[in-house]
């Protein structure tokens, strides 16, 4: 999820990433956008499979008449993991961009697992996917196979024993702030596994799902779904609340934290700064994982 | 939705029908059943399309060994409708009736469409459809294609234009009470048409649907969705606030009157009264619309 690839490294550290400007003559417009990503092999673009990334490219190339502009995404999700907040940003011609029926055009063609929320001219210094300070998942869990709604089961991991919401509480605490979480992470040569924890909490809303919340600046691939799969592991009581945080330490991908499936996953939303702040949050995320 | 077929009619209208008995040596158990009925040919059991009920029955006799038992259901849902509160009754064999595990067998055997949601051993006099009081069913409407929840769509019509929720309200006051729903129902031959609205009103939540609740002490077939076929006229502005009402005079189905499509319909809940009441109700059920 949101996995983010290696950035180029500057040289020393010391180096300052100019952000690309907007292409001559385009307007950037931002998409919120949400889907059910059950039949999609992710956010990212790929040949020959169905991709979000891909229907959405295709349908905005058919309201342009023109080949597939790019988008870029806030949050790179797994197959199967779904979205009611990502944020893309594109660059149109300008009658493109100020065109009102854009958001009715798209969603027209888009099939009904896809939605554009929302279409807006972003402000000057957006990138929907650098600028942005943090992201928001969820994860939803049945600890009781009765507790399942059929109408809304697309994201609800049906686990076979009842879980210690307590003990999974307070294994939470303890992840929170910049850790190197790489026993956590699928690690991708070059790029650090540093990432600052902002918010991490269980809860066992009415209709009594159990639902894990969490806020980072960046998720490195697959470390959500890590995060819930030693958690489970701590509601079950198989491991003690303190054994998440311990991992920490170990630098390294560890084989004893399983990675929950997808489809309990679902990006929330992404958090963006002031517009005046937008331009520098994107020099400092360019920078910072070098 | 929850179509009451031709009861016998009681010679001179003054007859009693005297509720059937649990059989000998059963138990009579309440489920508590919930499902997304896009899959199904509706509830009611038949011979060469899945149903809900047939499901149901056919992991019932997987459980007990047995042919499929027969449930009785409270409202029986078209096909393409959910349900989310239905209810049904079955008579079982005490030992299984008290088995704690039959929850989670059932849900072990049935698809993730279909949910028990529980299971109680019911109070003398229970019966799923003629000691109810009452249906409650759910409505949902998104009149801008951007308000889906891809994750929420199963139960969602989507509308291409804009409804005035003002007048679909103004529209409802003059339904409720007892008439003669002809203009709203299929006709079943012997089979009265008279209901008893007890609520209907539209909302639109905080996620921007619309939402029209209705509750009756029954409804005759195609009932729900032919009043949201009459409340989406008034909402376009095609038909005054005051004409769904006035079809009630009609004493026969109006094909003014569209039924509305089965996937955004839900039934939400079935009301009973209390348990010393359960038979009386009964008997009540099955005499008023001989």
């Amino acid at each position: 999820m949101s996995a983010e690839p290696a950035l180029p490294t500057g040289e020393g550290g010391l180096s300052r990433a100019v952000p690309p400007s907007v292409p001559e003559g385009c307007t950037r417009v931002r998409l919120d956008v949400a889907y059910d990503g059950t039949a999609y092999a992710g956010w990212a673009r790929q040949a020959d499979q169905p991709t979000v990334q891909g229907v959405l490219e295709d349908a905005l190339a058919t309201v342009l008449r023109t080949p597939s502009p790019r988008l870029t995404g806030a949050g790179r999700t797994d197959a199967g993991v779904h979205a009611r907040g990502q944020v893309a940003h594109v660059d149109l011609p300008p009658q493109v961009a100020a065109d009102r029926l854009l958001l009715r055009r798209l969603n027209g063609l888009l099939p009904l697992d896809v939605r554009v929320r929302r279409v807006s001219v972003a402000p000057a210094g957006f990138d929907a996917r650098f600028a942005a300070v943090s992201r928001t998942y969820r994860y939803r869990v049945a600890d009781r196979p009765e507790l399942v709604d059929p109408l809304r089961r697309a994201d609800v991991l049906v686990w076979p024993r009842e879980l210690d919401l307590a003990a999974m509480r307070a294994a939470c605490p303890a992840m929170l702030g910049e850790h190197d979480f790489a026993a956590y992470c699928r690690r991708r040569e070059g790029a650090t596994t540093v990432r600052g924890l902002l918010a991490l909490g269980w809860e066992r809303p009415p209709d009594g799902l159990l639902v894990m919340t969490v806020q980072a600046d960046a998720f490195c691939h697959s470390m959500v779904r890590s995060l819930v799969g030693a958690m489970l592991a701590v509601g079950e009581g198989r491991r003690a609340p303190d054994w998440p945080a311990s991992l920490l330490t170990l630098g390294a991908r560890s084989s004893a934290v399983v990675v929950a499936p997808p489809h309990g996953l679902v990006l929330e939303a992404v958090e963006y700064p002031p517009d005046d702040e937008l331009l520098s949050r994107q020099t400092v995320t360019r920078n910072r994982r070098a």
